[in-house]
């Protein structure tokens, strides 16, 4: 791509730009965690990493990096999934997470105005201490709200809340060539020329670096209570999540699981699960400002899952309870990996009426490719986490067979309607797939997108739809 | 702009192309309604106007211009207040009025597809027939859908339900070179690339022409209650609107009217408000399912209005009451009209939080700059529509004073942190203060991305950020 190669004037330059040579790492001070994220199918080292501290460092990183044409990798917590973090042209590598404060909660407006290193644990515990609410809820707690907004993550409340992008009024946004501009703002309504924020949300780091975000928050619902229903059946389950979002009773979050992975969780965790009667269980929450409120909406659904043959409703209205549930399911990624020796994930999303042909489908693609798959996730939402287990296979043999599976798995998506990534995103990984789904004009039009934002192709190269 | 001059020969083929005479209005046909929209400041005639039924004929007409560099203007049901339909540079208009289908009600999905053509009203029936709820609400019932995506239309029920973008699923588009696709589909989640739905929503028919829209909807509110509140003054009652913000109590709508517009209003229409004791009111409105949830809702905030001196509370709860009420809240826009010679808007967008300062602003200007301004608007989200009034004012004086009110109204949005407009849009007549609005680097991002999209400049020239 012709970058030039990062040398010890670079170096020099940048820790003489930033003045504290503990947030300048290079060579042997770079952690191997930097090469790779979550599930480590990419890697590649930085030439340095530099822990920011500011807006105005990221600026004067930028303007050099652009002038010597050196490439640069935005890095929040690492725990992507598709490699959108890692430095795949070398270079320098800008980690987020020490700009980690939460700047301002302005309860007049309901915002919260943050730094982009926070992470979804943090954020969520400060504004429910504050009697507010931050729905988004994806699994990894220790994702940087910078990294949930680069990906537009979605999480478990997307079935009655929606994702990321819902709740991103405003981005402070540091530009390739090193502008510091806002995009929105503190304002419930907008009809202001383009969508520049909604186009920086779900970017993956590569039109923009994220340095503050003014995010929109609701009062705490008051009342929550899960239901966790066993089935006789994946399938029955399964069937029933079209019916109880034709039932129109809005549930916060409809999440399925399967009794193999739930004692991958169990393990994992040290902790039994409160149920393990069955192989397959739907989990939903519900949520609201009442206790009559939030029965009368749970008690519609628990009637429909017995009709639809569902073996027990067991409602979870204590704390501990809550608590012992909602973690398995927080660690049912961690679990999985931890069950095999290797895995790649699909985060395919289809229509919500077509979930349960996916599910199913992903279940009979097994024995087909002789490879075992593990699922999990948002059945309310149409979002399913599929994992493709390595075990024993020969290095030849697990390429093959998880391409193959990859292709099925993409393809079926594509014919129920669906797209490859309902919020883990395309970063270098997926990006094979993205191109066999999506129509050419708009893979013409987001090429044309980014050389406008970043002519040079400085920031993140090689991610979502290039080469 | 070196567009080519509409000739003859040009007519000819669009009259082969579409093979309807009625449907291919040239010369005299073209009636004078389509040389402006609802606010007549902006008026320009097309040469032909196209009364088209697909996106195959959109995508014909589309190609044809583009070859032979004529500019074609989208246009709706003419109902914009900023001259986006307005064919500047004349040419082409295409007028979607025809494609009028309701195409799909997926109850499984909980959305509906529909042609861009559909009225506001005509989709808000249709939903609310199958138990359905279609959230946006903005004023003007007669647009079409198309026209509110297009300028991202936001509405009274923004506070708690949000604008016309977070409904939007998918869009089938035609790009400015013929090619018909889509942007987002049936799925709730999506992190597959650049957001290019988002970017076309709010783009005002300059990035590409829509031609189904995919929207989402929830289930019907079983139970509304309105609330009107008398206060003795404009002060008070303005006052009070960031008290019930904060309160979290989380109204469907907060809007905010004075007697003199509501007697316009009653003119208009001819028929009484339900109260008129005072200068000053709030409207508001709350929905649940039950009728205890709703109370228990505006229980609070009618305790917390009588506290800030409201004079009364009175709960609209008979169907008939409700109509009459918000009946001319609907009409406010065409009553002031009518109630003077002439007029100009402007639509900013504050925080909530400033909402007060903004309209004891616009108060108080009318006798600095010696002008009329009446004024109404969606207090609970910081959207205010104001009225610049001529009233008997020579052309001269118009100008200048219009002007000058104007560029105060937007330098004290701008000084709160606001933005130029909540939900018209920028079209052509808000263009300077668009410019004087936004960085430097956000016009610069916005003109590429038409570059992009349409490198000829075909489609809507002039509009939002085009010189």
């Amino acid at each position: 791509m012709g970058y030039k190669k990062f040398d010890e004037q670079d170096l020099a330059y940048l820790k003489e730009l930033i003045r504290d040579e503990e947030r300048v790492l290079a060579g042997n001070e770079i952690n191997e965690e930097y090469s790779h994220d979550e599930l480590s199918g990419t890697s590649s080292y930085p030439d340095v990493v530099i822990k920011v501290k500011s807006a105005g460092e990221i600026s004067e990183i930028m303007k050099y990096a652009g002038k010597h044409r050196i490439p640069v990798t935005p890095r929040g917590a690492g725990t992507g999934l598709v490699g959108a973090s890692v430095a795949m042209e070398h270079g320098i590598m800008v980690d987020t997470t020490l700009m980690n404060h939460i700047l301002e909660l302005d309860e007049d407006n309901l915002t919260i105005t943050v730094e982009p290193g926070v992470l979804l644990m943090e954020l969520a515990a400060y504004v429910e201490e504050h009697d507010l609410f931050y729905p988004p809820d994806p699994g990894e707690k220790s994702a940087t709200i910078g990294g949930n907004i680069s990906t537009n993550a979605g999480g478990m409340r997307a079935v009655k809340y929606g994702v990321t992008r819902d709740y991103v009024m405003g981005l402070e946004v540091v530009l390739p060539d090193g502008k510091i501009t806002w995009f929105g703002g503190k304002v419930v309504k907008n009809s202001s020329g383009y969508d520049l924020k909604d186009l920086m949300i779900g970017s993956e780091g590569t039109l923009g670096f994220i340095t503050k975000a003014i995010l929109k928050l609701l009062p705490l619902p008051k009342k929550i209570i899960s239901l966790l229903v066993p089935f006789p059946s994946l399938q029955k389950a399964i069937d029933t999540v079209p019916e109880i979002i034709r039932s129109k009773a809005l549930p916060t979050a409809v999440e399925f699981m399967q009794r193999e992975v739930i004692e991958d969780a169990e393990e994992y965790l040290g902790k039994s699960f409160p149920d393990k009667q069955s192989d397959a269980y739907l989990l939903l929450k519900f949520d609201g400002n009442t206790t009559e409120e939030v029965e009368r909406l749970y008690d519609r659904v628990a009637r429909l899952c017995l009709e639809q043959g569902a073996l027990d409703v067991l409602i979870s209205d204590t704390e501990e309870r809550e608590e012992s549930i909602w973690k398995a399911r927080g660690a049912f990624l961690e679990a999985i990996k931890g069950s095999t020796t290797y895995m790649d994930e699909v985060d395919m999303v289809v229509p919500r009426s077509h979930v349960n042909e996916m599910v199913t489908y992903l279940h009979s693609i097994q024995k087909e490719v002789e490879i075992r798959i593990k699922s999990f996730g948002h059945a309310g939402d149409g979002n399913l986490h599929a994992y493709v287990l390595r075990d024993g296979l020969s290095d030849e043999v697990w390429e093959q067979r998880m391409h193959e599976a990859m292709e099925k798995i993409y393809q079926k998506a594509r014919k129920l309607g669906g797209q490859v990534s309902g919020e883990h995103g395309i970063g270098f990984a997926k990006k094979p797939y993205l191109k066999e789904s999506l129509p050419e004009a708009s893979l013409r039009l987001m090429n044309g997108i980014k050389k406008v934002f970043d002519p040079e192709n400085i920031l993140n190269p090689h991610k979502i739809s290039e080469e």
